[in-house]
């Protein structure tokens, strides 16, 4: 923040930031990976406005519509920040009735008047990436498999290859469960909600809040307690369908059959080991009606967690669920990694379009990436591993000038030679001084961490030639003190250099530390460009 | 629209859009094409909040501020949303006071209840492409050439070439000129904004408005007609340098003399021939302190522009400013391509910083990019050349199966298809249905424009093979019935037809005729997502 006294509050408003330097080129780069991923399914972009009509988000979030930003009426229609990207495109949907189906992503902010934590990139304005299929029609449980595939091949793009694990459950399995246990019908979404909570608190607090505030029977939370502690893959399917009672609750067999034909379509597309099936995830929003995930990373689970899981788990719970529990994890940790919570999250929603338009009822599926929360262990995990200064640009040559007395500083022949790079597309800057000093120009190369610098002198000018030197090379390097080249092949020869120090292990852009998977996309990125 | 009935109104807020299929894949081949060219020149992107603090926009827009979107108050900051990206920037260098020069670029959408023309890209949200230079101590008019070079890049690389003429002036040559004419220090603002005019209104009216309603002497308003009808390069500077009364004023002096900087410099990056020195070009916002610019194209004028131009000018004047003269442009002429406006402009502002932060004082000079009206030409364009369908997504393959009696669909080999292909890469989809008839499969494929198809028969798989489909293949093509391969080799003879395809001229991609440049981009970046 600045220091001098102004009549402005020079801040951007609560719970919101700016995006600059290498966070912009961290975050842009988490972006392309997962879009890659999408187009590769044959997602298709979708963007909606940042606001709709009050009316079409009335009445889809349950409790926090409280957290929803209204526009002023100004005159005309009442309007209001969008809360989530699945709503919008429900809508959307209901509006385009000649679309029967469709892989559609969107990559945006979203809007909740939360408490934010910065930290932990729980903010009020917010990145969400969402990749959804829409359509009636499928086969069951076929573009569910698909999405959780997505999912593997984002965090496997990212290099989180072994870190994340998908939770799922079925909203049927639960629904069914329940009615099982003793749960009376019109308790079933409290005590959903209950269950929500239990990655947060110990089973005697959530079995309290059953019985005591929920009027539960002693007797149904015993029942439910057998089955929430229950996690697996096969193994607990098998035993699910083994389980007599259960199978004989129409929503139950439905649900627990529908995760067996999901399971051998993860196994069929290879990533069935990353999921772990657990009874206990119920998720918050009431649209979803099929089967419920979310993903989850070391660093999920919060710092102080109430109480270590029953099991040895290495991936402990969290997540939304932790924030709605307690709402307490606000700045209890200022490791940013730690409790930041469900990375990305998703389900089945099969009525949702139909709240738009009831004859376009609409079959969806999908999945929602936190980027805020997935760039804050990205960076964490940069500036742990980093060694060098991270930049803020990708330029890859400085052209300098430089003379002795009577100097002219050679303005017009360095933007001559930086109209010749420009054209070849090297990414190339200069300084904006007519006779600027050597080391000035050498600092401004350094301190972007621009790789090479271009010299003009006026002597070789004359001869047709310029100097290329490598920024940092060590004492005794054959080009420690630049080599001259030819004006004619000097694109040639600085687009030689540049695309071996690419690579080579000498880079100095953090970024290109992060993970090879990333590092490696941006290469190629930067390369389409030129 | 759909045609149910429903509680909702089911649309997006007045003056908003959602983008999708096609419109979404140009409309992001712009972006990326106009980010490249910022990021060739060392621009680092700057993302700021969608809201600001309502003080921080006050006081900025003048007559314009009616335009600002509020919050509403919720309890807490009083906010409103963006109504341009340079205001977010100035704030950001305010609060940044490390960052003391700077080239960034933004781009995001803007909001203003302004009175939409949807069909020419007029609309209340908006995408802005914004690139700045910010920093004290730059020798004069160097910054400012390098964007006017950058404005020159982007429109090359869009394809333009030869279609785009950027008319400058200069705040400094404009004062001086004015108080050379006679106007009084306190009508220099409304006279200059009655000269913005002249691209919409006979010079007759101009005058009028001027002398009646402004109350100028009619002689002051004699002496302004022979200078704002000037424009030209080289000689209209001799010219004005020749012109003793001008000269004599020291405001017109500095802006004449930095206007034949600017054109040295200009000459120096080989782009002085895209530019119109253009007395008459004022520009609206008060902000502006150096010289300005607006960049027209064919297509920017009204179609029924109220006067020919005095001389013979292929492109006409137009813009915000038509709008701003009359705001009747709404829906005169359906055509898209006619009356958009200027498609670019900026200026240098050097004071815009210091009104958040006096001591904060940072030059700056940019220009924005008017993505929907580049976009609403480009895809008319588009739609004027194309002979294909337009596609949705870019999908390369469609993975299908087909059988006879017993046929049971091959879902999963389909999916150990698909994911062997992801892996590699390749853009892939299968049918979500579990025995999928295969006219379905070829429909599907036909309908999103997909060029190959990938079938699976029982036998073929039985001996590790499977046939390679391109389609709309002619008759008598030796591979119209398709080729049969080794799975082992499935993803190099994949790769193979698809580089060829994209090499060679059957493309069914509409977006890749739209332009060289373009086109070509697009299929590097697919390359890079690989």
């Amino acid at each position: 923040m600045g220091k001098e006294k102004s009549s402005f509050n020079l801040k951007t408003p609560k719970g919101t930031r700016d995006w600059s330097g290498a966070d912009t080129l961290i975050r842009d780069r988490i972006f392309t990976t997962i879009s890659n991923v999408f187009r590769r399914h044959g997602g298709t972009a979708l963007d909606t406005p940042v606001f709709e009509l009050r009316d079409i988000l009335a009445g889809k979030y349950g409790e926090d519509s409280k957290l929803i930003y209204d526009l002023q009426d100004q005159g005309g229609e009442l309007c209001s920040l969008r809360y989530d990207l699945t709503v919008p495109f429900a809508r959307w949907l209901a509006m385009n009735p000649e679309v029967r189906s469709i892989k559609r992503y969107h990559i945006a902010k979203v809007y909740r008047r939360d408490q934010p934590a910065v930290a932990k990139g729980r903010m009020r304005e917010f990145y969400q990436c969402d990749f959804d299929v829409a359509g009636a029609n499928f086969d069951p449980m076929v573009p569910d498999a698909e999405v959780l595939k997505i999912v593997n091949e984002v965090f496997e793009d990212l290099g989180w290859n072994g870190k994340f694990t998908i939770k799922i459950n079925h909203r049927k399995v639960l629904d069914g469960l329940f009615e099982v246990c003793g749960v009376p019908q019109d308790k079933i979404r409290p005590i959903s909600s209950a269950v929500d909570k239990l990655d947060k608190l110990p089973w005697a607090d959530v079995r309290k809040e059953m019985v005591e505030d929920k009027g539960l029977p002693a007797e149904a939370a015993d029942n439910i307690e057998k089955y929430v502690s229950k996690k697996g893959r096969k193994d607990l399917l098998e035993e699910l369908l083994r389980d007599e009672a259960l199978m004989a609750n129409a929503s139950a067999k439905q649900g627990i059959e529908e995760m067996g034909l999901l399971m051998e379509y993860l196994e069929a597309f290879g990533v069935l080991d990353t999921i772990s099936f657990d009874l206990s995830l119920a998720r918050g929003l009431d649209y979803y009606t099929g089967v419920i995930y979310e993903v989850v990373t070391e660093g999920s689970a919060p710092a102080s967690s109430a109480r270590a899981a029953p099991e040895a788990e290495k991936l402990q719970k969290s997540g939304k669920k932790a924030k709605a529990a307690s709402g307490d994890d606000d700045d209890r940790s200022n490791d940013p990694t730690v409790g930041v919570g469900s990375i990305a999250a998703g389900g089945r929603y099969d009525n949702l379009v139909g709240m738009f338009s009831p004859k376009a009822q609409i079959p969806c599926v999908g999945i929602s990436f936190g980027v805020d929360r997935i760039f804050s262990i990205t960076k964490a995990r940069i500036e742990r591993e980093k060694n060098t200064e991270a930049r803020n640009n990708e330029v890859d040559v400085y052209v300098m000038a430089f003379g002795g007395k009577g100097f002219t500083g050679m303005l017009k022949e360095r933007m001559d030679i930086c109209k010749t790079l420009w054209s070849a597309g090297v990414k190339a800057e200069f300084s904006y001084k007519l006779k600027p000093k050597l080391p000035q120009q050498f600092k401004a190369a350094e301190t972007s961490g621009i790789p090479f610098a271009i010299i003009l002198g006026e002597e070789e000018l004359a001869a047709g030639q310029v100097k290329i030197k490598e920024m940092g090379l060590p004492e005794g390097h054959p080009e420690k003190e630049g080599v001259s080249v030819d004006i004619k092949n000097l694109v040639d020869e600085v687009k030689l250099r540049i695309d071996k120090k690419s690579k080579g292990t000498t880079t100095t852009n953090v970024v290109a530390d992060a993970t090879a998977a990333v590092a490696d996309l941006s290469v190629k990125t930067e390369d389409a460009g030129v």
